[in-house]
């Protein structure tokens, strides 16, 4: 019988020797560019094994990969870290088109941040094919590129009406992708969504997965959801194609988190029971529970409409949004039919308007549900206010009690998903965050390149202080590889001055993140050529999202040269957030902010949120403020921009401003604009594009001849003065 | 005195103590980030000197660097290489604003291929700041991103009339940068154009300085050029400000070389004489003899008329252009004045109109100047057809007997630059260009990832066979990183099919390249997501220029999803030559080439040359072939495009093309469309923005509905059919 073995000869050779019950280990070390392919026939009560010597030391980086097929195959104990797939996946249920696995089943593997370096170079992690495999208890945590986490795929015959049970896996963080692409779990594709798969789901633990609008995707028939639980993860559990598909005794923990949700339905014969929600905060395709619209006799990869389904015995507690109709449009036409509701509990504390519906619900027959007091019934009939106490269970489970709904949620709980009955318990895990003003402080004085030294010496979370007032010259730029804060020392009689001699002074590389306080950068000293920076990211693809904070700092002079900005993004790179507050931006040739670089318009965006409070904008070329989302994907619910009492004075004059415009948010998904002026400006426009975006403009002026632009779609106007006749400033 | 150093830390111990007189040697060695900081006060009897144990052996990587200020300080030997200077210069003559170098110099030092990986990150390799400094035998390679080879600074008073020397230096190869930015030597920039330099140049070696348009930017008073010699250089000697400069004695060998120029003249008072050219090919900007018009009253960074200068007793043998008022249009409606050219010498083998006027030249005087008996004489007086005789020395020069032009040219001999006289003896001179075809044949047969395979295990030229028909089908996608061929065998029934799974099938990535011979590129196994691409550049800059050769070709199928292209680039990327031949491109939802990236529109480009030869195109969704170069910057000559027998057929119509054209080219420079058919097409677009480009159209074919756009400039249409009733196909 094979033993241990320690490369891809030995690996090979013992998969090719290897009979039903072997067990084939491979030894502890580190494996580089290791292209496993296990085929085997085992049996069920003698299947093929391949194991590590121990687990937690076996692992496998660069541009490793395991590709198996045949039947009865286990699989156990492979760390896939420190680089990325060759192909297309990570760990493949098939070594061809036609080599599937039957009955196999991986367990307790771990892919810990397995990514390439381009953002949108799409790859899938685990791809089940075939028939009654289980994925279980492992540990996938920090994917950042496109491409889902897990998918069963069902491209052909063989790998339908499947059967696979994706049970007790940990799904660790992922990040916010700002595109279509960002699932953690995906059953099917719209191509092949006329089919079952009748895969089981069942106590997978969702830590905070970010990457888009659907953790997970739905793409096909009869499959069960349950005991899952989606801890504060900004999406939700879609059934987005495919029929009959049971969601049930899954629990939904927002805790308040922005943009959380619960459950979207599309399709028909669905059947959501005995959920619990908590805390989510999501509007629209992220409401705690959405019943969407859909298309009159509906292709297959648009909308179906929902009917014949029920949603009955969930809990919704403190849930901000349930919205019927969602997405109902000239296209999406036609309401639910044939739906019960019934038996839910709704409890908030706080709003008391938490049901929307877009179209007429009619089709929808509400009975018994119960909700608190405060809460407006959505209609008359079916809704029934009362005052509920609750059971607080130990992990903060409210069950409303003496309510169906509620007993239904207790005999659920032996299935529910916790961080210790899922994933393995060998491998630390991380929570892979950017903090920044965790480190030591450096100071640092006034010279050349005495801000570049210190950066060079720092650390994650170190904050750099430069302690004098005085000019900091830097003739190199600065890479920021890890987060760092560089601050004015507290007391100073001026700001510190930085200048700069390269094209930029801080360049974002990835992992990077900046965090600035009461400095004074000065761009006069800057390279006598365009398109400088005084930040910019990686011009490479950014895997991690970064995170940009500057307060109580003048950008001045920058305009040695033409499009001089303050910052500059490249294609693919995502900010989670950029803060600017209580700054100053004067005479400066090209843009503040230009987040504009995804022009392939197919949805992917530059940065999540942008908030802009308390800030001047004087002389500034091109167009301040810019973000940009084309395309028409509703796959994510950003950008979201934020600006309050902001003034802006002569802005987007220059000639070689192509947009013609101030500022420009382009299918920005939330916009709001609060005490603002605008003076002497190039127009202000909105151009709103897809997903009924939250946009508001209010308690604001615009004056000097600045107008306000938009493209026809509805937004939010109060209390706006234009065309005052004096100029404020 | 100070001995042998060995680390930054003895280094700057020694300069520190170092008196007039001392020798500072670096031990042999490769030195990492090393920068170096010589600041010393010698005396013009004893200077203080940095030199290395033994040349040859010293290497200064990384991110290594040289400043110097002080006077009397004498460099030599060093070499930098794998890498670029953490500042804006390489080596600095000067340590701050203020510390410059007087009297210093810097001799037999070596900079090869020290560039950033960003080809837009400017950097300048040698800067002379201060005064009466001297450059000389130094060999300075492959400058390729951003940014002057050797600069001449003159922004502080102490930096004027410096009476530096630049002298014996010899100047490699500088590829095509494909923007402004790519001189070879610069001396003054149009801020300080109104001082004199009183810089000499003499007797440097300029082999394949093609940087962009000017080798040499004149740009301040009083210099002197002589005795440069100029081989197969794609640019000219250009004076392009300042006045008081003498051109004199130079050699410029063209060879034939497509783009070889000579010399271009504005300003006032200047002196051209004495100089020798043959086989220059340049047109306009790149003549072998260019007389700009000026602009009236001309602000300093514009064109200041040509005035009160002097063209004599130059020698120009085959030289295939000698303009005049080039560059007359609204603005530039100077023409020269009180100019005199007399006893030159034209002679031309094969070419009888080398004279072009694009303006009023009745401000030069013309006499004795004697022409070849075939050459059309400019203008009636001042022309003298004659059979001359030559004399033919060793080198090649034909010296014009009885002449007193030719007598000039043999006078100045001495001062000739040869490889032989300039650079040093220590360091090999290797050429950098990249070909195809030179290396070992692997046969491949069909199967998974067989042409990955051989592709990883291939060299530099090497030709990958693909040995019989049958699918050859790629899991992972092929990253090039020298130029590979892949063919495949003589003699096969039907071509070899490729297929492949990821998003792209070939990567070139920095120093690849890449030629297709006799294939069938099937898109159908492609990944289901848009923007795919059968070959993409690198996502990241390229420093590197690459190629790409296809021949006998088909692509078929690309259409699994939107915006599936043949070829995608990215921005920073630069192609000397794309060559599609006997290809057939069919049902492709994207475009097949996309040199569109440059969007930033400051002149820079994405392709040199683009030839299609015998080609179909059949069902292509977007812009077929889109060659984009923005903005009115007249430092290049490209791109060119050349389209021959070639049909367009069903093209741009996809709802997603943006452009909305079937062949979109956008400031091109020289374009050439002949015996084409383009049929039920979305319009065919020509927009000519810059540089008066040569543009052709003729015996070709517009039916089924395709229109011919264009922004109203000029250009060459000859026997266009339009409009046929019948469709071709
Ligand atoms: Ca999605
Ligand atoms: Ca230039």
């Amino acid at each position: 019988a094979p033993g241990v073995v320690k490369s891809s000869e030995e690996l090979n050779a013992a998969i090719a020797a290897a009979s039903p019950g072997d067990v084939i280990t491979i030894a502890n070390g580190t494996y580089t560019d290791m292209e496993m392919r296990f085929v085997g026939q085992g049996t069920e009560d003698a299947p093929i094994t391949l194991t590590v010597e121990e687990k937690g030391k076996v692992f496998f980086e660069g541009q490793s990969n395991l590709e198996l097929s045949g039947q009865f195959l286990h699989v156990e104990g492979l760390i896939f870290r420190n680089g990325h797939s060759p192909t297309s996946e990570v760990i493949s249920f098939r070594t061809s088109k036609v080599e599937v696995c039957n009955n196999c089943r991986v367990t307790e593997c771990v892919i810990d941040n397995y990514n390439p370096a381009e953002r949108f170079d799409s790859d899938i992690w685990i791809a089940l094919y075939g028939k009654h495999n289980r994925l279980d208890h492992n540990y996938l945590t920090g994917k950042r590129n496109q491409g889902v986490t897990v998918a069963v795929r069902m491209d052909t015959e063989a790998s339908r009406e499947n059967f696979h049970r994706i049970d007790h896996n940990y799904f660790g963080h992922r990040a916010v992708l700002g595109s279509n692409g960002g699932e953690t779990l995906r059953i099917g594709t719209s191509h092949y969504c006329m089919f079952n798969s009748n895969t089981l789901v069942e106590s997978n633990y969702f830590y905070r997965c970010d990457g888009e609008v659907e953790i997970i995707s739905n793409k096909s028939g009869q499959n069960v959801f349950r005991g899952n639980t989606f801890f504060e993860s900004k999406g939700t559990l879609t059934i987005r194609h495919g029929d009959e598909v049971t969601i049930s005794n899954n629990f939904f923990f927002g805790n308040g988190v922005a943009n959380t949700g619960g459950m979207r339905i599309i399709n028909a014969k669905q059947k959501v029971v005995n959920n619990y929600a908590s805390g989510l905060t999501g509007y629209r395709f992220r409401s705690a529970l959405t019943i969407m619209n859909g298309v009159p006799n509906s292709p297959l990869n648009r909308y179906v409409q929902v009917t014949d389904s029920e949603a009955s015995n969930n809990v919704f507690i403190d849930c901000d949004n349930v919205q019927f109709c969602v997405g109902s449009d000239e296209e999406r036409s036609a309401t639910p039919e044939n739906v019960v509701m019934a038996n839910n509990v709704f409890s908030n504390k706080t709003r008391d308007k938490i049901f929307s519906a877009f179209d007429d619900i009619s089709g929808i027959t509400f009975s018994n549900n119960l909700i608190s007091p405060n809460i407006v019934p959505l209609q008359p009939t079916g809704f029934q206010n009362k005052e509920l106490t609750f059971e607080t269970l130990e992990n903060g489970i409210m069950i409303p009690e003496k309510t169906a709904a509620g007993d239904s949620i207790r005999a659920g709980l032996d299935l529910m998903a916790t961080p210790e009955n899922t994933g393995l318990t060998w491998y630390p895990r991380q929570e892979d965050e950017m903090f920044f003003n965790t480190g030591k402080t450096i100071d640092v004085k006034p010279g050349q390149n005495t801000l570049w030294d210190a950066v060079r010496d720092s650390e994650p979370g170190d904050i750099i202080r430069l302690s004098e007032s005085g000019e900091y010259q830097q003739t190199k730029s600065i890479d920021l590889t890890h987060p760092v804060s560089v601050v004015a020392a507290d007391g100073l009689s001026e700001k510190p001055v930085v200048t700069f001699r390269r094209s930029s002074l801080f360049n974002i590389e990835n992992g990077g993140g900046l965090s600035l306080r009461g400095l004074k950068i000065d761009g006069k000293e800057g390279e006598d050529k365009p398109l400088n920076a005084v930040i910019r990211t990686s011009r490479y693809s950014m895997i991690n999202n970064y995170k940009l904070l500057v307060e109580d700092c003048d950008f001045v002079d920058l305009d040695v040269n033409h499009s001089f900005n303050v910052l500059r993004v490249a294609k693919n790179t995502m900010a989670d957030s950029i803060l600017l507050r209580n700054c100053r931006f004067e005479n400066i040739s090209g843009s503040v902010l230009a987040l504009d670089r995804e022009t392939d318009d197919i949805g992917i965006y530059n940065a999540e949120n942008v908030v802009i409070e308390n800030c001047l904008f004087d002389e500034i070329g091109h167009t301040a403020i810019h973000v940009h989302r084309g395309g028409r994907d509703e796959s994510t619910l950003g950008p979201r921009v934020t600006i309050h009492n902001s003034t802006f004075d002569e802005i987007g004059g220059d000639k070689r401003n192509k947009t013609g415009t101030s500022i420009l948010l382009w299918g920005t998904q939330y916009v709001d604009i609060d005490k603002c002026v605008f003076d002497d400006s190039a127009p202000l426009k909105l151009h709103l594009v897809v997903g009924e975006p939250v946009v508001e403009l209010r308690n604001s002026v615009l004056s000097g001849g600045t107008t306000l632009e938009d493209n026809g779609e509805p937004y939010q106007v109060n209390n706006l003065k234009r065309g005052l006749t004096e100029p404020l400033y």
